[in-house]
């Protein structure tokens, strides 16, 4: 199963880089610039929201076609936030997937400028596709800057920060999680549900389903971070205990992070069953996410 | 008349700030990062670009209560772009309007996060309006996300930065202005043309002129860096020459920039000749720009 899962993450991802690279390529701007975005860009990772957006939108008898746009903007916002993530002032990290920051590898004002230009083309990239109606390129421009901007990952971002050497509680973590991470993962499962005509009840679940699988993410990651191998992650494993962060773990001690995570995806695996999705791909995922090691 | 002028600006200021303040101050932001948005935005500024969009629309016959949400998005990317242009690893400025930039009163990761924000919501601003049809928020988007992307602003903050310590031509120079500055100021005067019902070919027009005024207000602020008054600017005098800039009277020299600004006063004038807009307050606001010592 895992193996089938690997095969079918590796066929989304190639289509997705197809969609996201042409679109930068057709754009004119300054060389480097572009070298840069296209840098992050190509970077690859996981693509996990396109597929789940896509995942969920043919779960329910859409139309897999329409889901790129929206994919490649909110891939194009994910990347961006990575990029300025990443930045000295912030997280200051050296590499991200293997391979150096872009401030690192370009430098940091080109870095600040590839994030708000990828952020900025991201709405681009909706209200120009030809594959929705206005009513459809202005409910996803909403939630998408909705879901990434001020009261949400942005938020999210901001309370990571500050939460830095302090000790928080669970529910503050969670909170930081939901706004950071599980934000953008709601919007693509809600999109997905959206494109294929899902009512507004079961868009409902959806949004709670992308709340329990960023959480599930989440907490996978910082999992990793203890137990993980270096080499396929593709990250220094380590840091978070170094960097004194609050993490799952360190503050329900790694079984009882276990245990957390476990609670959680049954929660999903229960939204999943009330909008009838739980024999579909979407469902492997999930489980999927919730065992990876990378 | 410039006393009339300077009493239409100070009023449509006021407006302008009530609406963008009602706007952020209604967001649910962690206290501290909404307290640094807030800082930016009501640091005011000449709010020229709202009252370009206004001026438009109302001497094309529009209403001029529908231009807000897009005035208000176009000033929330101008605050955003001012407080990235202001980082350390850009333009590294410690004043801005006469008060501490951004950065300097926060931090840097606190400004990069407050011009994410402030950049994503403008979207967010223009798409839940209940002024516009989704025809008409998707066509502001679409410009808007043009105009400050990958291809507008972006890249000529981009080229200016790159500019740095070389030698360029009169037309490279220019090329920057137009993406830096002139394309919003473009986007301000097309805009208040579209809400106004204006034809395709009065916009085109429109946008030639927008582009005039962006080189002209540019010249002006090389001028006043050298023949300005600091407490009038709020801003230190002689920077361009201390950093090396390239400026139209580094180029040009003083007297060659104001013959060279003459030109494109004439042009622009021209420009609102051919849509009827040659005796109305765009049209003093336009001679005002071009003398103004602020």
């Amino acid at each position: 199963m895992g193996h089938s899962i690997q095969n079918m993450l590796e066929r989304e991802q190639q289509q997705l880089n197809t969609a996201l690279t042409s679109y930068i390529k057709e754009l004119t701007i300054p060389d480097r610039l572009k070298e840069s975005v296209l840098y992050s860009i190509e970077a690859g990772g996981k693509r996990l929201r396109p597929l789940l957006m896509k995942l969920t939108c043919t779960g329910l008898g859409g139309d897999p076609e329409k889901v790129y746009p929206a994919a490649v903007a909110l891939e194009m916002i994910h990347t961006y936030s990575l990029i300025h993530d990443d930045l000295p002032a912030m997280d200051d990290d050296t590499y991200r997937r293997g391979q150096l920051t872009n401030h690192k590898k370009y430098d940091e004002a080109t870095a600040i400028l590839a994030g708000d230009g990828l952020l900025t083309n991201s709405f681009h990239v909706i209200t120009t596709s030809n594959l929705y109606t206005d009513q459809e390129k202005v409910n996803i421009v909403t939630k998408l800057s909705k879901a990434s901007g001020l009261e949400g990952m942005v938020a999210g971002q901001y309370l990571d920060m500050e939460a830095e050497n302090q000790t928080i509680t669970i529910s503050n973590l969670e909170r930081i999680h939901h706004l950071k991470t599980g934000r953008l993962i709601s919007f693509a499962v809600v999109i997905g549900g959206f494109l294929a005509g899902a009512s507004l009840g079961t868009m409902e679940i959806l949004k709670k389903y992308g709340d329990y699988l960023g959480i599930i993410f989440q907490i996978q990651d910082d999992i990793l971070d203890i137990e993980g191998d270096q080499a396929i992650i593709g990250k220094r494993v380590g840091s978070d205990i170094d960097n004194e962060k609050n993490t799952y773990p360190s503050i329900l001690g790694l079984d009882g992070a276990k245990r957390y995570k476990a609670k959680y995806v049954n929660e999903a695996v229960q939204c999943l069953q009330e909008v009838g999705l739980e024999n579909t791909d979407l469902a492997l995922i999930s489980s999927y996410l919730s065992e990876r090691n990378q």
